[in-house]
């Protein structure tokens, strides 16, 4: 699928490299950095550069697929440690979004597939399948967005937390591509984008690519939200996860929890946007799920300048979960899933393992 | 009252002059300026280089007091525009808190006591009559420390919103004197304090001053204090009011009623400190009380740098109503109020406003 030119494309691959939108520069200035070492695509999804659990999980991929080029000369033997070490370094960047070990996994499984006899073959079958993940996540989010769509009535103020944008995926975005869809079908929608502190991926990155297409947007603090619902400002948010559990709870962006809080206070829908990519049918609940527990830096310090007392100690995790009873629906790329999501869940992802059918 | 070396007095009066701390430079700089004219405390008031509701209503007071002074040499009935002048000018600082009105027309009231005789004779009355409510505004926190201290026990985590401490006072504070007093009685306190999102009270000042005095207190964004509640690390919060409307509604500093929405929903206690200068039995609820609406560049820039992309507008609403059922008790200088508020708070104002009670 090609890009159309205004189309924001984080994650690509170019000729054997990496290409990726500093996400850490947004919105001041844009910058693409090319990779070709997975080293160096370990260390932009440590620093954030590229951020999003499918964004990760697809640079994650392309990390492993510039590893095998890179050993496609080696020995067998010596190939097959030096993948393993590829995937150890890409897994150990950040620990929450399980799209990062599905991507890992999904490409070094077809390194695997390849047989040990070549590693040339198996460098070429880890870019393909690299590609096909990057591919499909474009396809996945618009399915996503139609899906999606249709919860969202027009005149309705959608509010949206962090960016799962089309920054956080290769393109369109889930949360964000839900609102997209609704707009491309003519319904007239306004977003708040909450700010999203520390990092302000609301409104660095949200807001950002959501007003470069006229999609009328407006930033708010996240403590502004529930007087918003309060007084009838807002009709449903729309957010998306870095981590499903098998019983539905939601690990996504801190924050996201008080969201769902003050929307069920207000008896607003809660719905959350996820490919079935990031559905962890091994956690039982959200609970087992780790949370990442960031810098001080990040709270203490905004764009470089200290804004916190000296001194004073920070928290500062970077997810929380939200229960499942209080998702309104889960939409994904195969339908809008409803509770009991146990079950909805276990039949998307068996529903989807089976091929031939339409994603 | 002496303040000890150590104790915040950031509203005072010096020989004729008003000094403030310039909050708007803390935790970076502790800067006190000295005003002598009272067109120039409105200033300080409407920038904020005094906030908090008691603080202001005590600047406003002394504005009354300097504006009093300036026109002691004038013609009686020069003096009456005068001075109406200067209440006018002070009063259009800030819609929300009402310890702002309240200040200006104690003072108003001391001068109109004096007679139109003498306006000599009323500015000495000016100045006395604001210095006295210097003085009673810490007494009524000590008070307020007291009696709040009793509903905070040895061991709690207290979850505190914004500054509602000394420097949102005179001195020691309403909710963070309440977390002082409970320290006093040698419990011990962890504090949380939310940054506060857009000017950052509760990181910038809160923060800072709990710090300096040793107490333990870490610093989170807001939208954390959900997470940190549902897994069990917070026993209560308690925070402060720019205004309490008849029924027992809350209005204070944008994200308190997140906060309340969050209390409630995992059974913690949520508590409001306010002196009854801050309680307006003019106004039937929260819903009538006018909402400030504060500059976009509050959430756009953070010290100066802009963080937002251009051109995306913001709301910037910067107080929200907690409606009174989610308040647990109210906490003022006459003791710890429960619901049913309107008939608790008729009563306390009316006996505090009964001479020879201890207050």
């Amino acid at each position: 699928m090609m890009a159309t030119p205004d189309e924001l494309r984080p994650v690509e691959w170019a000729d054997g490299a990496v290409r990726l939108i500093d996400q850490t520069r947004l919105p001041h200035a844009f910058v693409v950095k090319e990779y070709r070492d997975y080293r160096e695509v370990a260390e932009a999804i440590r620093t954030m550069e590229v951020r999003g659990a499918p964004a990760i999980g697809a640079a994650a991929a392309l990390g492993i697929a510039l590893a095998a080029l890179e050993g496609a000369d080696l020995a067998p033997e010596a190939f097959r440690a030096h993948m393993d070490e590829a995937a150890r370094v890409l897994a150990s960047t950040r620990p929450t979004a399980v799209n990062l070990f599905w991507g890992i996994n999904r490409t070094m499984a077809a390194v695997a597939a390849a047989g040990a006899g070549s590693p040339a073959e198996a460098a070429k079958r880890a870019v393909e399948e690299a590609c096909a993940i990057l591919e499909e996540d474009i396809a996945v989010n618009r399915a996503m967005g139609r899906h999606g769509a249709a919860l969202i009535r027009d005149g309705d103020t959608v509010l949206t937390h962090c960016n799962a944008g089309a920054l956080a995926t290769v393109g369109y975005g889930t949360a964000l591509g839900v609102i997209r869809a609704a707009v491309e079908q003519g319904k007239r929608i306004r977003v708040f984008a909450d700010e999203t502190r520390p990092r302000l991926q609301g409104m660095k990155l949200s807001a950002w690519e959501l007003a470069r297409e006229g999609i009328d947007v407006t930033i708010i603090s996240d403590n502004m939200a529930p007087a918003l619902m309060r007084r009838g400002l807002i009709q449903c948010a729309v957010v998306g996860a870095d981590r499903v559990a098998a019983n539905g709870d939601v690990v996504n962006k801190i924050g996201t929890y008080g969201v769902a809080l003050a929307c069920r206070a207000h008896g607003i829908p809660f719905y959350v946007a996820a490919p079935l990519s990031t559905v962890d049918l091994q956690m039982p609940s959200g609970d087992e799920v780790p949370i990442e527990e960031r810098a001080s830096e990040e709270v203490t310090h905004v764009d470089g300048v200290r804004i916190a007392p000296e001194g004073v100690p920070v928290l500062n995790p970077a997810f929380d979960v939200t229960p499942a009873e209080l998702v309104s629906a889960l939409i994904t790329e195969v339908g809008v899933l409803r509770a009991p999501y146990e079950a909805a869940l276990r039949e998307a992802v068996a529903g989807a393992a089976r091929p031939g059918e339409e994603r």
